[in-house]
């Protein structure tokens, strides 16, 4: 059974086109090379209804794991975790070993900068209110922590949107634990290129050749136009080594290729 | 008031982080533009019910605008318009506008090509299968008509997933509606970045300005860390140009950049 995360991404910056969401493709190709399967990735503002009302709907399909990032920071329109208190009922409250990460963090800044200790104030310590029984992860390169709940059948990570810190407490702490929950399940992939057959064409083909190799998803992307294919076809399949996913992969393109050339194409 | 749009972007490659979601980026830029809120965007998988689902909870949170991207072409996992039409209680039904639109583009590229005419198989029918009530838009690029369906208060447009065709049928079709429908309304930004100023130093200050300034929204985006910190911040409004929206930005603007100036910071 392959496990399901959900991604959510609080920011407004997204919703206005700002900027584009790296941050969901690189959690999507990690989180599929590992064996998880993402089911869905949701962008909402940073309001806090929004919020938890995404995390309330997501709760309720039940993956095994739901990934937030953004909304962690110290300003105002900082509330991710504020909607994810909303969405579990929880209270958010100071906790002190999320403190203690701000505190240490703000220590060293003022170490380095030779300046007087950085004083505690309220936006600081906003990055230590969390959620009631949620955890804190260390963030080795930012200053708010991650947070961690673990809910009834489902993990929420929290994570910051600045993508050098989401990415370091991915690796460090979030990618460990999906690999150990997907057992030695990985993702495999592997594209070819047909040209001079239309998509149209190739739509029966691609369904003869998923029918007859159980696992392996086949799908096709034009990237020139109809009138003139030149299409990529994607074969992937998730399963874990000893599966023998290379020969599962190749035994599929070899049989579509063949396909293709009957019908007058190349692939290559 | 502001009107809302919902984007629904449906692809397995998304959820697998293959590719960057681009279109969801290009439409919220879009549509922001001509005044209208994107209060949402969701990638879901190919599949019926996760495309139903997904279309379903956009329609019960009442947007005046839901666009789809993808899953309008000819193969087995081009599944929008089964989703859409199962989230609509509407049956799927060939079309006949669309079938003279699909026939016109596979005439015309048998013309091209110098062979024999094309012949309306299945995969290609199955582009000009849309819901019931549901219209038939062109597609100026591509083989795949886009659909419109005008609901109880809501109209939804399904757009392919080729970004070519996408774009030009939003250009040509969507933003003519979206303008209409906003009125005169625009959205205005401007930026400005902040040196020797820690972000969780700014928050109060930035409080303060949206507080002193109504319509005007201000985002803070460190750039470099919280320990040398280089932050943008991005200010802006969604008014029509009669409201002055530019000497809107510029008064708080002016009053931030002076707040900064008192905290030991520098703005430019």
């Amino acid at each position: 059974m392959t496990l399901d995360m959900e991604i959510i991404c609080v920011g407004n910056e997204l919703l206005i086109g700002k900027i584009l969401n790296t941050n969901a493709q690189w959690l999507a190709k990690r989180a599929t090379a590992v064996g998880i399967a993402v089911k869905r990735v949701t962008v909402v503002a940073d309001e806090v209804e929004e919020i938890a009302s995404a995390v309330r709907e997501a709760l309720q399909r039940k993956p095994q794991f739901i990934i937030t990032t953004g909304g962690l920071g110290p300003t105002f329109d900082d509330k991710t975790l504020e909607g994810v208190a909303k969405a579990l009922s929880r209270k958010l409250e100071i906790n002190e070993k999320a403190l203690r990460m701000v505190k240490e963090k703000y220590e060293a800044y003022a170490r380095k900068r030779r300046t007087e200790k950085v004083e505690l104030t309220q936006s600081r310590i906003k990055m230590a209110t969390i959620p009631q029984k949620a955890e804190p992860v260390a963030n080795p390169v930012g200053t708010a922590p991650a947070v961690r709940a673990d809910l009834d059948g489902t993990i929420l990570i929290a994570l910051p949107g600045v993508p050098s810190e989401m990415e370091a407490i991915f690796e460090g702490t979030v990618a460990p634990l999906l690999k150990q929950a997907s057992g030695d399940s990985a993702f495999y992939e592997k594209s070819i290129y047909a040209d001079n057959v239309m998509e149209s064409t190739l739509a029966p083909l691609i369904d003869k050749v998923m029918h007859d190799n159980p696992g392996v998803y086949i799908k096709s992307h034009p990237r020139g136009e109809e009138n003139k294919p030149h299409i990529e076809i994607h074969f992937s399949i998730t399963t874990k080594d000893t599966e023998k996913p290379e020969e599962k992969l190749q035994k599929a393109i070899v049989q579509l290729s063949s396909l293709i050339g009957k019908s007058g194409g190349q692939s290559l």
